[in-house]
């Protein structure tokens, strides 16, 4: 059984297939959406995997789940903890409601009600700490010692990667439904979580596929870790993409290194523009974040053009009054 | 073969097979999409059918394409014509795209410019009349005989009833698929097409299943007409559920005064707070009349409760920059 510490390289496709195992009945098969129109203006076939549709509106589901399902009985007890104020909170709360133990979720006081409000409705507990990494450190040790909760990391977990590479196995066999066969995929880059999990599975099952990371420009530490051979951090990056800010971490660099074909960037105007497109023409409700893949497609037609182009639409948590063309 | 002259009556669950099989190369099989968060709110099992997800965003090309893909070639060459700014002059510029004939859309010149873009988008011809019914007749009397094009009544004709008919054919197959076993069905209505294929479907295939329409207060010409027994036409109700403004027809009164169960009504209040809920925990863009079944829905909890319930999400053609809840 895979746990926190599972060294990263001895990782194999039967991991991704246990995890689809032990999630299948926590999760949705996703249905994959398509657009003549979107299809026309890129000059691609692109094949949308619509995350957003989850239960918890995320991807993150995937490995939460397979985190906490994985747990044995009595650690699982002691519920799971995590420091974070996006999807994967949510996602962790989800999971831990599904199984019927704690969650234990560190959040800045400052974040907002909205966020804070839907992992109380997923029955995740909140302990506020300062808006400070030091403060975030302190109260996240004491809530693990006074809890004895199992720390799940939001993408540098090997069982997180094990999960989210369920995503992309689905992919294939949904376009294989479809009668496509897939040239490439194309997901968002944050912390790498998703981007790793599509490695994981991809390089064992269908490894002609090119796999490509989209990231915002204003947060590109990806890409620049990429070009350089190892990894940058920034400190505070500012992206209307706001799921994207993480940077890189060991376990996810060793895909991203190993894997990706290539990270391509896209300014905060044409991730706008782009998320404004697919509302329209998709009709989903989606994220900044996955708006970053289609923002690049349309940037580089020359490496889309032709090509059956699978993109992970990650998540559809977004606060519907304050959309960003309106603002 | 049908045409528009087709006594309503002699309609069977044959014609809507027929009309399956011809339109299915040009449709998709929408996916079902459901909710915890909504069941719970509820109290139902609510499985909502995603017509927003057809290319011209709305069930509408159901109808729109059994029409055109019916004709014979020497009538489909002199093309079709309607005279409609909204989902039916999109579906039916769509169908007559894919079969390469002219489609010829009579539009007040006060139509949004978006509405015609996204008609001319498809192919459509648009001629602009005075926004007054007089001219609009009269516009369109001239343009069938400059044409000789082939009248497709929005909701009317046998053979778009026939279309939309397919709809809940596909619903009840999904809901198998699923493991469930409706007990109801809720759609829109406002002309009542959606609604009077459901009826032709579900009395032939699952006459156990309710057949509830949801209606605006404030355009409740079809809740009165069903409590009076005779079509009741209002002149120019205004509601946000602008797909619902107007009245039944002969051919749609039908079905709605032999199969409907009952006929529920919304606030617009309750229409834009049910619209806001689907976009934020369905995560779809879906139009305000596609709101007024769960309105009804949430309204009417002891007629729900306990059942398995399917939805019709009719379209997705919103306006983002005016989103009724920040207007």
């Amino acid at each position: 059984m895979l746990d926190a510490t599972t060294e990263i390289a001895t990782l194999t496709i039967e991991d991704m297939r246990a995890a689809h195992d032990r999630i299948r009945p926590h999760i949705r098969r996703t249905p994959v959406l398509r657009s003549d129109y979107l299809d026309t203006l890129t000059g691609a076939r692109l094949l949308f995997k619509c995350e957003n549709f989850q239960e918890a509106g995320a991807f993150k589901v995937r490995g939460a789940c397979n985190a906490v399902f994985g747990l044995d009985d009595e650690t699982a007890r002691r519920g799971v903890a995590t420091h974070s104020s996006g999807n994967h909170a949510l996602s962790l709360s989800y999971a831990a409601g599904r199984r019927g133990i704690p969650c234990h979720v560190v959040m800045p006081r400052t974040a907002p009600e909205a966020k804070k409000d839907a992992v109380r409705r997923y029955g995740g507990r909140i302990t506020e700490c300062e808006p400070s990494t030091s403060s975030r450190e302190a109260t996240f040790a004491r809530v693990q010692e006074e809890t004895g909760a199992e720390f799940v990391h939001p993408y540098n977990d090997p069982r997180v990667i094990c999960g989210q590479a369920t995503c992309s196995a689905e992919l294939l066999e949904q376009a294989a439904e479809m009668g496509a066969t897939l040239d490439a995929v194309v997901a968002p880059i944050g912390g790498g979580g998703m981007i790793s999990g599509t490695c994981l599975t991809l390089s064992a099952l269908a490894p002609g596929v090119a796999i490509y990371a989209a990231e915002p420009e204003q947060a590109d530490d990806a890409f620049r870790s990429f070009k350089a051979g190892h990894i940058i951090a920034d400190d505070a990056p500012e992206t209307v993409a706001d799921g994207l800010k993480v940077p890189l971490k060991e376990n996810t660099w060793h895909f991203v290194s190993r894997f990706v074909t290539d990270i391509q960037t896209a300014s905060e105007a044409e991730i706008v523009e782009a998320m404004k497109i697919t509302w329209k023409h998709l009709r989903i409700v989606m994220e900044p974040s996955c708006a970053v893949p289609l923002a690049c497609i349309l940037k580089n037609p020359e490496t889309y053009r032709g090509r059956t182009v699978g993109v992970v639409i990650t998540g559809g948590n977004v606060d519907l009054d304050r959309l960003p063309w309106t603002l």
